[in-house]
């Protein structure tokens, strides 16, 4: 977390009345929020508070989502979005951009690229924004094949456009979306590759319940946000394993020595791609996974494996149920990225390699995760 | 973690039969239990699979658990002992003692200076034994007023009677007690000054299911042993507020956001006294600090507070009810330790400060707790 901390007095100097908005009384801004899910509404708590215009675009596939926000139910977050917030239809993208001086992209993770795309072709330049914030979090496929982190799909959108440099902040940290609606206490990262401009958005943003912590790599984000929802799985089985018990005696020894596996191996991944160990041992990584093991789908998809479903049936299960699990096509985009980029590290991997077999139900899972956990020849090669 | 790993070949030469150990074809130790407590029982299991022969020796506080073990119930684990486990009470420390080529040290903190006194008294030499294994947790405070880590403690007593070198391992690793009797799945990491005695420990306990790495940072792991107590109870304070609301919304973010900054702060001390950063980050911090926010008496008490009892009612209650909370006592001695020796660190550390206050009853706990895990400012000064 080399860098971290709240903005410089001087970074804040891009945004107008900057001085003024960090004690709260805040320059409006406009604010377009691209995803009308769980997140996309639920950062306009902080930002209606903070005074800004806030428009929540939803997409295509957002029609029921913002038919009930309209009618005063939120079905994401069970929290009605703030007095204020403008919504917008899939149709009305242009009208929701128009003289917007923020934008934040909060899609699901497979519709950033098509998503950034449309917003290129209405004729926004993304480049020229104060700040594009990507909330959106996991792998993207080229239609080649390759996988990139989401912030390199956005730049290369933008480059097709062949738009100027994009003010890129990638979004990171334990951060459940219904908490971040009704205002409880959450710590987010803002990475970017110019620092400055994760301290202007910090500094957007930021209420006495939603803070901010501003980083530079960007890499390391990404990565932990992205893995997250992979190593949830494991952190899942062992709970699994625990209720299953007659007798109720827990495996929290093994659901640890998962927790430390998972965390090693973000390092790994993460520096070996160009990141730092120390953004995953932070907010982003060891307290994004903390969560994510809790609640959410890619914890329960394992806690039903641990309580003795196939995978297969559990994702049946969970479809039916309209649940999607992120986590499962983020572990093949995961292990597709490893063998493209880092081939080499794949046998140090061994927790992501056999979360990969359980998902594909290549191996047995009790001995299959038992076994990577409680090995001990990983941990030892993270530079830090 | 660096340097951590299984054993190597060369290692495992003082221990006679040792390739064939790690075979599971056991060449009979010696192994002398001090302490017949929760984790004392426990790591009869481990060793009893092994094939070792295994003395459980109880202090003088510990007739009523050993009257139970011998009936067959374990008051502290609810696991009854391995067959063959001998016991040994109170006054016959030397008969526990006779021809023991190991020790493992498995009394409460408070206890580790007083035991280790008596085992020389009764003319013992630790400096000859193949390793002494010290598996208690915590702080030590000498007579003068000096905190100490636990390990430095026994290394003084043995000075006092002027033994040569003592072979000092250090367990520690997410770990509960009863999880490790019953042989669930555990990754523990054994630490010592010379990595051999590590390894050599490692080589004559572990099994299929108890996994211990090996270390050479015995400082990092001492102090995150000793401080997962504290910061677990502003975990249990998260969940606490998660059950005390009646709409159940629960504060996972808040959690997680108390996970990462003791993780930072925990980096910092360890650091800070020369220890490792990645041993924070690693089983003996993060993993057991994962474990011990869920289950355990610290956390359960900061819950209590995180439900509207002060520290004082929490406690009172415990006690009522025979339950120890010890991270109450760590929490003093830390803040003792960093104003003994880190005094330029306070201002960094933050929620240790703001767990302190509530400890305390100086400060109100949500916006003393909520304050430190929100603040941005501390954890960019880890070194990795």
């Amino acid at each position: 977390m080399t860098g971290q901390g709240l903005p410089s007095d001087e970074e804040l100097v891009p945004l107008r009345g900057a001085s003024r908005l960090q004690r709260g009384e805040a320059a409006t801004q406009v604010v377009t929020i691209l995803g009308a899910g769980a997140m996309g509404t639920a950062l306009a708590t902080p930002l209606r508070e903070r005074g800004h215009e806030v428009r929540v675009w939803g997409t295509w596939l957002d029609d029921d989502l913002l038919d009930a926000v309209e009618a005063g139910r939120n079905l994401r977050t069970d929290v009605p979005v703030p007095a204020g917030t403008k919504l917008y239809h899939a149709e009305e993208l242009w009208a929701a951009l128009d003289g917007a001086g923020w934008v934040i992209i909060a899609v699901a993770s497979a519709g950033v690229e098509a998503v950034t795309r449309r917003v290129c072709q209405a004729g926004f330049d993304l480049a020229t924004a104060q700040g594009v914030l990507l909330s959106s979090k996991g792998f993207s496929r080229e239609s080649d094949g390759t996988v990139h982190l989401l912030t390199d799909a956005v730049r290369s959108v933008a480059a097709e456009h062949a738009l100027g440099v994009v003010p890129l902040v990638a979004v990171g940290g334990p951060c459940m979306a219904n908490e971040v609606a009704a205002g409880r206490p959450t710590a987010a990262t803002f990475a970017s590759v110019e620092r400055r401009w994760a301290a202007l958005a910090a500094a957007l943003m930021g209420t006495a319940v939603y803070r901010p912590s501003v980083s530079e790599d960007e890499v390391g984000l990404e990565i932990a946000a992205a893995l997250k929802n992979v190593y949830a799985i494991a952190l899942g089985f062992a709970d699994g394993l625990s209720q299953s018990e007659l007798n109720q005696l827990p495996y929290h020894n093994l659901r640890s020595a998962i927790f430390s596996r998972a965390t090693a191996e973000m390092a790994i991944i993460a520096q070996e791609l160009g990141g730092q160990a120390a953004t995953v041992y932070g907010l982003p990584g060891v307290g994004d996974l903390e969560v994510t093991g809790v609640a959410g789908r890619n914890a329960i998809f394992g806690r039903r494996i641990g309580g003795g479903e196939s995978a297969g049936e559990a994702l049946s299960a969970m479809k039916a149920t309209g649940q999607v699990v992120e986590g499962v096509p983020a572990t093949h985009l995961a292990m597709v990225l490893i063998e493209q980029r880092l081939p080499a590290q794949a046998d140090r991997l061994l927790l992501l390699q056999a979360i990969a077999s359980v998902v594909d139900e290549r191996a047995e899972p009790f001995s299959a995760l038992v076994g990577a956990a409680l090995s001990a020849t990983v941990p030892g090669a993270v530079k830090t």
